[in-house]
């Protein structure tokens, strides 16, 4: 049984995907690939009864999710008192354009994680925190920035959300239309969409002769399990 | 005062930016240009104290943000007993690169819309909602899909939510470094982004001499305010 391997998440009243059970994955592998080629996350936490959906940075280290932010910011501040958090991420694969305008969809792979955040106190886990979030927005860009100070990673507040209760939801392929619609003369399929680069803009106040580095000329995500291949 | 005008939201606690106010907007052009660009959304809502955060695709029709689900769909139908909703719509621009690790930062729009959310039950108005849907992710495909028969429409479920209480928030431009930080030698600056669109992959089940419709093949998302504008 899935939910009891070391590979497989154990399913819980709130992971266990209900509407579509065939688009879940409980698997590992899904899960952190998804996490690891998302840019960005939405964090929901309640406070006073009422919901909040913050974007927010994120960065995987093995089985923790680290979240980024201000010693300033709200959303940190609340989820370091160790409430209750829903971290989902989501990656837009392409739209599903169907026969019948009711069977229109996305294609999509999107991870749900639960559970309480702690806050990261320790300064050298702060720095390694802090090295994963860089990294996962521009790998290699670690090597090359000024690391942080003592005075500045007391102003990043870090959290560390431990990945263990999480699933994972995926819609990949064609449209699924009525038999009877099949016939019909009109285009149907998918249009993938994906995050692309443009040129890279320098800062107005760089100084001239510092050539842009490789890593962002050569800029991509990280290709994870599940994610279509691009076609020629 | 913006508060006071018709062209702005009215500030309420929690649509109130507290974290980097000057990046906050609360004019209705900007939020509805993020609504509109923007393909799916992110709801958060709670049941029993735990907060649940799904993406989910929406359609602005004027000030309402349709959701569209199906009937069963847990979500649609826990919104559907009008609980507190926080709807949370994010485009990443780009990626900010700055001389030290702890200013990297990124560029993005994002809209908060607070409120209770109210089942669409009238038939006219789900099939205008379906419509602005499928509008809202293929613009020019409703005139060609097969339209929804009574029966589909009985078996979609949408929701509608009032733009009452919205913010937005937007960061654009370049890096903000320390102002020690400018010498170090060093490349710092913009890495923009965008969600692009590939070649079209036709259901397999289509039939030969079908054309890939312009909308498909010129696929592009409407242009809000604050979009940065690609630079050759």
């Amino acid at each position: 049984m899935p939910s009891q391997t070391k590979d497989h998440f154990t399913r819980t009243p709130r992971t266990t995907v209900r509407r579509r059970p065939a688009r879940a994955r409980y698997d590992r592998q899904t899960v952190h690939a998804i996490l690891d080629e998302a840019l960005f996350c939405h964090v929901g936490f309640v406070v006073d009864g009422q919901p909040f959906v913050i974007p927010t940075i994120h960065a995987r280290l093995r089985e923790v999710v680290y979240l980024h932010g201000s010693s300033a910011s709200r959303m940190l501040r609340t989820l370091a008192e160790g409430v209750e958090v829903c971290l989902t991420a989501t990656i837009l694969d392409g739209l599903v354009l169907a026969r019948s305008a009711f069977h229109h969809s996305m294609n999509y792979r999107s991870v749900m994680v639960f559970g309480r955040a702690r806050e990261v106190v320790d300064l050298r886990e702060q720095r390694r925190a802090l090295q994963a979030v860089v990294e996962h927005v521009v790998p290699g860009r670690w090597a090359d920035a000024r690391h942080p100070s003592e005075a500045e990673l007391r102003q990043t507040k870090l959290l560390a959300l431990a990945l263990s209760e999480a699933s994972a939801k995926v819609r990949t392929g064609p449209p699924l239309d009525d038999e009877s619609d099949y016939e019909l003369p009109l285009w149907a399929g998918e249009l993938p969409l994906r995050l692309t680069p443009l040129a890279a803009r320098p800062d107005p106040r760089l100084p001239g002769g510092i050539a842009v580095p490789s890593y962002v000329t050569g800029y991509e995500r990280p290709i994870g399990p599940g994610r279509p291949k691009p076609e020629v």
